[in-house]
C-alpha cells in the first residue's frame, strides 16, 4: 500500500487527503510556515478552513518536520499557493533523496529564475538539477474542485495531467464513488485552464459586483458574454503555449471556470473591486485574512507570460487585457467593461465570414 | 428605413422590438391566439411579461390582422415556441406573396412531415413549396439573450446564422451600444446549441432542486462535472449533425448554456424535478401557466433525432441518455445521476490516453 505526504495544509491539500484516505493510503499532512495554526488546530480534532476534523488516516505534521514526513512515503502532494510554490518545492528537493510521485495542486504560473513560468516548468528544472539521472514523475490536476465540496464527499469530477505512464493507476486508484477521475497527457492544458480560470473568473465578480446591488439577478446575458469570451480567451493562450484546446474545453477549462466563476474566492474579490473596492487594498485584506485571490497574483504575473508567448497573442485576449486595466491601471469598472463591449463590438464587424 | 412584424408577443418577441426601435426600425408585434392577453396589456400601454411598456415605434397587433401587418413589411422575426413554429409559420406564409429577410428567434427542433428536423429544415421546405424561384433568406438567432435583460437595455451578446450575405448588413444594423451583434454561416451549430442549452439546463436545475433545500451552494463540483459534459454531449451532438464545435464552444453554446443555467424555465423546471415534482405534471402545470419549459420538449423529441444522427451518437451523450430516464422513464434522479457519474468514471478508465 501507498503512503503520501501533502504539503500545505490548506483547503485543497486538507481536502484531498478525504479521497486518499477512502483509499487506504496513510496521509502526512504537512503544513507550510504559514500553516501553523491549521496544524495545531488539526492536531486537536478540527480543521478550521473545511470545518471538519481529518479522515483517521491523517497525520497532521508542522514544517519542522517535513523532511521526516516525506522520508517514508511514495507519493507526495503539493498543494501550496503558487507565490510559494518555488520555495516550498526547493525546500522539499532539499529534504528528499530518492524519487517520488509528484502531484501538483498548486494552480499558477510562478516566477523562476527571473521569468515566468508553468509551475511545472520550474519543477522540472529543479528535479533535474537535483537528480539530473532521475525520471521526473509528475501530475497537475485540474478540474471543478472546491475543497470543501470535496471534503463533504460531494460528487466532483477531477483531471489528472500525467507525464508519466508510471503514474496512470496510481491517479485512477485515487478515485472513490464520490470522487471521478480522468487523465490527460496535456499538462500544458490543464495548467493554463487552472490558472486562468482563477483570472477569469474575477471579471464575472466584478460584473456581480457591479450589478448585484441593484439588479438582482438581471445581467446573466453581460454575464455569459463575458463568460463565453474568457473560454475563448483561455482556449488560444492554451494553444499559443503548446496545449490543447479540447482540454480548455473540458473539465479542466469549463468545468473549472463554471465552478469559480459560482463562488470562491476569486469571485468574490473581484465582486468587492465590482462594488468600489480598491484593487490592491482588497486583495491586501482579503491576503491578511487568509484568503488569497489567486487570480489577481496570476494576473499580474501572467499577462508578461501571455505576452511572452508572441505572435500577438495579447491583441488576441481583449477582456484580458481589459481585466489588467481595471485591477492594476485604475479603469473603472463599467467605464472598462463598456470598452471591452465596444471593442467586441468593432471585432465582431471586421469578421471576414463567408456566407 | 426597414420595417419589421415579429410574430409572437411572448419574451423574446417583445424583447427584439427594443433593439430594433433603438435603430429606427417600425415595428409591428403580432401577437399569435395564445397571446391576446399579451396584445390586449400592450396595447393598454404594458407587456406583462417584460413588465414594462413597450418602445413608441411599436405597433401591438392581435392574430387575426396579421395578413396586413406583415404586408408592408421587409422583416419578419418569428419568435414562437417551437411547439406552434410549423403551424405559424405555415399560415405566415399563407399570408404573403412576396419575399422577405426571415430572422428566427424561435430555439428548438421541430415535428414536420412526420419527421423531428431542424425549424430552419423544416422553414426552408416549406417556403420553396410556396416560393420556387424565391431566395430563402433566413437566420437563426442564438446567443445568451434573457428576454427581460434584453428589454431592460443589460449589455448583451448575440450571435446571428444566416445562410445569405444579404442579411450581413441587416443583422449588423439591429446593435445597439447593450445589444454586440456577431454573426457565422453556421446554422445548424447555433440551432442545436440553442436546441440542447435548454435540455441540459434542466439537468442543472435538477442538481439544484436535489441539494438547494439541504446543501447550500454546496454541490458546484457535481453541477461543474454536468456542465462540462454536457457542453461535450453539445458539440457531439452539432458535429454530427453537420455543425462545428467552434460554434458550440462560443456565444451559442456555451454562453446561452451558462445564462440557461443561471436562470430562466428550463432550469426552474429541472429544479421541481430534482426537488421531487413529478416530471410531466410539472411540465403540464407550468405550461398552463403560461410557461414553457422548452428544454422539456426539445428533449422528448431530441432524443430520436439524436438516434437518428446515427453512428451511435447517442452512446456518446450518457448525460443526455440519463435525463431522458428522469424526465421521461421515472428514474430517481439521485440515483440516476450516480448511475451517470459511475458510467463516466468507466468511460475515463477506459480512454485510451497515449502518455
Amino acid at each position: 500500500m501507498y503512503k503520501a505526504a501533502v504539503i500545505g495544509a490548506g483547503y485543497m491539500g486538507s481536502a484531498i487527503t478525504f479521497p486518499l484516505s477512502a483509499n487506504n493510503i496513510e496521509v502526512n499532512l504537512v503544513g507550510t510556515w504559514l500553516d501553523e495554526d491549521l496544524i495545531a488546530s488539526s492536531l486537536a480534532g478540527y480543521h478550521p478552513k473545511l470545518k471538519k476534523p481529518l479522515p483517521g488516516l491523517v497525520k497532521p505534521i508542522y514544517w519542522q518536520d517535513m523532511a521526516s514526513a516525506v522520508e517514508d512515503v511514495d507519493i507526495i502532494f503539493i498543494a501550496v499557493t503558487s507565490e510559494g510554490f518555488v520555495n516550498v518545492f526547493s525546500q522539499v528537493l532539499d529534504a528528499i533523496d530518492k524519487n517520488y510521485y509528484f502531484f501538483k495542486l498548486t494552480k499558477g504560473l510562478v516566477e523562476y529564475k527571473g521569468s515566468v513560468v508553468r509551475a511545472t516548468q520550474a519543477a522540472h528544472d529543479m528535479f533535474k538539477l537535483k537528480f539530473p539521472t532521475l525520471d521526473f514523475m509528475w501530475a497537475s490536476v485540474g478540474g471543478p474542485v472546491k475543497a470543501v465540496e470535496l471534503s463533504d464527499k460531494i460528487i466532483t469530477a477531477s483531471i489528472y495531467a500525467l507525464n508519466s505512464k508510471n503514474l496512470k493507476d496510481l491517479a485512477y486508484g485515487f478515485s472513490t464513488d464520490y470522487y471521478t477521475i480522468t487523465i490527460t497527457d496535456d499538462i500544458i492544458g490543464v495548467e493554463v485552464s487552472s490558472t486562468f480560470k482563477n483570472v477569469y473568473s474575477v471579471v464575472i465578480g466584478i460584473c456581480d459586483g457591479l450589478f448585484k446591488s441593484t439588479k438582482e439577478g438581471m445581467y446573466h446575458n453581460f454575464n455569459a458574454f463575458l463568460f463565453s469570451q474568457a473560454m475563448i480567451e483561455m482556449s488560444k493562450i492554451a494553444e499559443k503555449a503548446g496545449g490543447r484546446k479540447e482540454t480548455v474545453f473540458d473539465l479542466a477549462g469549463i468545468g473549472d471556470f463554471y465552478v469559480a466563476s459560482m463562488s470562491g474566492r476569486n469571485r468574490r474579490y473581484g465582486e468587492y473591486v465590482g462594488s468600489g473596492e480598491n484593487p490592491q487594498k482588497i486583495f491586501e485584506k482579503m491576503f491578511d485574512e487568509g484568503e488569497v485571490a489567486e487570480g489577481y497574483l496570476a494576473l499580474k504575473i501572467g499577462i508578461e507570460w501571455v505576452k511572452s508567448l508572441g505572435n500577438n497573442l495579447i491583441n488576441e485576449t481583449p477582456l484580458l487585457s481589459s481585466l489588467y486595466k481595471i485591477i492594476f491601471n485604475d479603469h473603472d469598472p463599467i467605464q472598462e467593461l463598456k470598452n471591452f463591449t465596444k471593442e467586441m463590438s468593432n471585432r465582431y464587424r471586421k469578421l471576414n465570414i463567408k456566407i
